[in-house]
């Protein structure tokens, strides 16, 4: 069975060392002591590796099941669920009034790299529940609140979200579930909800659909869509649980992964539900839930990819095979370690300057959001918004292909289930596709984001490249970091220029580059990050830092993103630079 | 469940446009006319359309399973092997006195990729057949020949290749399994090998396993080892069946794909084995098996992407979601077919272009294979050599990435077991890995096949791709193709001259590198094919082709891959010319 140990360690450094949380300005930020987060992320390290992550093997091969229309988790899922409740974990960055402990989202992202690491499947009964309080946060009455959103923060009732239907997913304007009015101010919802993750489950009292419909007189399209919550069982006035609603569950889909995880086809058979938020404005309200559950999924990329990361050290350092082509390093064996051969060092340093390049990008990210959200920051809240593509597509493109690499240091045996090795590649491979196909994120990012503004939020992106270039370059030691930077950006920026030259009278050569240019960002951002991850290692040398090691390791991991990821801008920018020509030379039928 | 259609067309193109073989001078090519070739493949593609591919999924879902001591595959498997033995499929390549047909390896690499991409996980039993089929030809005596190869090349009985232990895969050095002498001219063979692919099933009488073990006397290391041929059930002096070896199955392993053939756990207890080839020579032979499937395995990285590519394809054209940012399509539908995205044209480019240039390259490498052995061409042999590590690695790479494409073509629907795209990627998975794992491919190529006979083969390569450019530098149609595969081939050179230098002072720097030098050097073959390819499509054109579609397709097609793929080298070569300073920066205990 796996491993998993929390990066503690780690995220200490990217906390308090790069983003140097308790010095913020953001309200609720100063709290943030290196002895206070500590604490939280220790004791979230200690359920995740004592309870939750013994458990993922486990629901990989059990499953779901749906019994007589109630789905069971796989065993000991229950048991650890109310171990997540009881420490309050859900609440950690909710406001207090309805429950929560209302700490920076940073902080809840940092725990939730924990969580996820450990176990996928599981958590996103708890992450879905999430992104619904934010939804009901954000675009719920008062009423409504007080309502759900206890209940919700404590994880008695637990949330999901349901957009896609079996003839449409990214096209949302053809959806067909309806929803009639019923005279009282509810409403009759009535179709077929598919891939509805935590769709039911045993361990919650209630679940609280929140689900997109067409209420009458909207129009075509997705304008005349509208969000409602629609609880499994009707909630009296005084809290308790009525009558079972006329939802109910279809089947559990047989998946690549994440087999813990209830992915149901539901169905509504004119259940009742309530409008959340402004009638015919339901894609505004759902979009609330997205962004952040986008951030999540990218989180969940990389999340996957340390703990993968982490066993194949592991077996790398323990596994013997062969010699070190420079001189025998364990004479005392019949071989060395696997770490002596270049090629496994060559994909561990991958997975390594990766995840802690992405854990550092998905931080920075977090601490964006609570800027924006603390602070009512405009250009936080537009460089996040320029990002989350970003996040969502490049590290989980890239935490798939690093679980996969994991699984290659295993040899055979990473083939084997029984290793583990193939859940973290199977399990990661569904974060690539929910909540918007990268493709979909590409073209997020390069037909939205990148003109928003008038296209100011990454033109700061790029300012903030080129002042930390500037503001550095009296230091030598960062001259590997600084130069590929410099490089790397360039080739971002020629490649907006190629957008904008393009784009307006020609979209599909600036389409035919999208995943591309959300390649090239995310090297950028990742660039970024290990540059000034670097600086703050040597200036923690300087300061004469105890744990000699662990800075020296830090700053030669960013040497080796710099020369072995970095290159790939440039390739990038080339593809990109061709254009639409060869990508639809074709006609459809000439396939 | 999804569908298969056999690339007949594509192959034929191969065949006689691109590789001219009725017009070679290879003993037996002048057979393969048009004619003749297009009946072998139809009659392939109706089994593999009607048989085989129907039973990908079930294989799949069921799995094999471990009765009491017998392995019983899955339901339709025993009826569909019973139609290739019939058709005499597994002896299309071997010699007639032994029951085959005697056509050119390439024959049988056109019906293998067929059989491959309708059910790998089926084929396998065939695969492992043939494999100790060539490796009985080239080391068994007249004796075993004549008792084993007849029932072999009928299926009456297959093979098995046995080299891996618990504790050792690439490093066989440090193999345990024992061959004690009996006196009598047999030995004893006692030990456990695992991950025997093929290992036991219910479809043939006899299995006939190659084993390597360690005989007294050979020496430490590999020196002392040798193959050995281990009958399931004894064969008597008159070919009929005796008892039962010592050899059983310890168990099936449960892996992330190929759930239809049956990867066992096999243990010999005292088993009676018969030398094959010399003592203490095992490895020898044992190689002559390993390079046939190690190309073998290459085609199944393709052969897999092929499959996943033409329903990724499928559902692109069927699937209607969103609008041609361009101007509507399907103005009478709700919305245009995907295909319309750029995007998503991309990644069908992607897969179509490789899947192509792949076909090429290993139909050109199964061409070598014929050259080398029918007319005992050395130079033939030495590019074969040197190729082989290429096409395994690149081509399992390279093929499952574009499985894991095809399966994100899908959407959410490509997550689900029931639609079959995540079958193509989890049975791709296991090519990357075993006959070496990629990063042994990758080592071979670099340390052992580069400097060979000299650096001779290598340069015969560069010769070819001068040669190509400067005959077709005329050709202003082929501009786009030249070009690019001049750039690319001057990268793979300044990677060799790279290694050159720093290889014998420094052999970590040329090894950390390995991996992208195979990949460098597999982009500069498949654009070395695109050129061909293209050239022969032109011509095809100027003598008045009908089918005008097809051979403006197949230009379109490369010229994608040459703008698209082509800028990978210079990636490539930035990462080698790195060396091994970052790779090898940390300490083991800094990790």
């Amino acid at each position: 069975m796996p491993s998993y140990n929390a990066p503690t360690k780690d995220l200490h450094f990217v906390l308090h060392d790069v983003l140097q949380v308790s010095a913020s300005d953001v309200p609720g930020y100063s709290d943030l002591e290196p002895d206070f987060t500590s604490a939280v992320i220790e004791e979230a390290a200690k359920l995740a590796q004592d309870v939750l992550a013994p458990l993922n093997t486990v629901g990989d091969q059990q499953g779901c099941r749906l019994e007589n229309g109630v789905v069971y988790t796989p065993e000991g899922f229950k048991a650890a669920f109310e171990q997540i409740k009881e420490g309050g974990w859900n609440g950690l960055d909710i406001p207090e009034e309805f429950g929560g402990q209302n700490l920076p989202y940073l902080m809840g992202s940092a725990v939730g790299e924990i969580f996820v690491s450990a176990n996928m499947a599981l958590n996103m009964y708890q992450g879905l529940t999430h992104g619904a309080i934010s939804a009901i946060l954000a675009h719920g009455s008062d009423a409504q609140k007080a309502t759900y959103l206890p209940k919700m923060v404590a994880l008695d009732w637990t949330g999901t979200m349901n957009l896609t239907e079996p003839h449409c997913g990214t096209d949302l304007g053809m959806m067909r579930t309806k929803a009639e009015p019923s005279g009282d101010g509810s409403y009759k919802i009535t179709g077929q909800k598919i891939f509805i993750s935590a769709g039911d489950h045993d361990m919650a009292e209630n679940v609280i659909h929140l689900v997109l419909a067409k209420a009458p007189g909207g129009g075509e399209g997705t304008k005349g869509i509208s969000l409602f919550i629609v609880p499994k069982f009707m909630v009296n006035d005084d809290g308790s649980l009525g009558a079972r609603n006329a939802v109910s569950v279809g089947k559990i889909e047989e998946k690549m992964g994440i087999h813990g995880n209830s992915t149901c086809v539901m169905n509504y058979d004119g259940a009742t539900g309530y409008l959340i938020g402004d009638l015919h404005k339901g894609m505004r309200a759902m979009f609330t839930m997205m962004n952040e559950a986008r951030i999540g999924v990218g989180l969940q990329g990389y999340a996957q990819a340390a703990v993968a990361y982490e066993n194949a050290l592991a077996y790398a350092v323990d596994r013997l095979q062969g010699r070190d082509v420079t001189g025998v390093k364990n004479p005392d064996g019949p071989a060395d370690p696997l770490i002596v051969h270049p090629d496994v060092r060559r994909m561990l340093m991958d997975q390594k300057s990766f995840v802690e390049g992405a854990r550092a990008f998905t931080m920075w990210g977090a601490s964006l959001i609570d800027r924006a959200h603390r602070l009512d920051d405009k250009d936080a809240d537009g460089l996040i918004s320029l990002m989350t593509p970003v996040i969502k597509g490049f590290l989980t493109d890239k935490g798939f292909e690093m679980c996969v690499q994991a699984q290659q240091v295993y040899g055979g045996h990473g083939y084997i289930e029984e290793w583990g090795m193939s859940q973290f590649a199977r399990d990661a491979r569904i974060a690539m596709i929910y909540e918007g196909a990268n493709g979909v994120q590409a073209l997020d990012l390069v037909g939205r984001k990148l003109a928003q503004d008038g296209g100011k939020h990454v033109m700061a992106f790029f300012a903030m490249v080129k002042d930390f270039v500037k503001e550095n370059e009296g230091d030598a030691r960062l001259e590997g970091f600084l130069a590929p930077l410099k490089a790397a950006s360039k080739d971002l920026q020629a490649a907006g220029m190629y957008f904008m030259e393009h784009g307006m009278k020609s979209p599909n050569d600036a389409l035919s580059g999208s995943s591309d240019f959300m390649h090239l960002f995310g090297h950028v951002c990742l660039g970024l990050m290990w540059a000034r991850m670097a600086k703050a290692a040597y200036a923690a040398l300087d300061e004469g830092a105890s744990d000699r090691d662990f800075y020296e390791a830090k700053i030669a991991t960013g040497r080796y993103y710099m020369a072995r990821q970095l290159p790939a801008t440039a390739m990038h920018l080339s593809r990109i630079q061709s254009g639409a020509d060869t990508v639809m030379a074709l006609g459809a039928e000439q396939f």
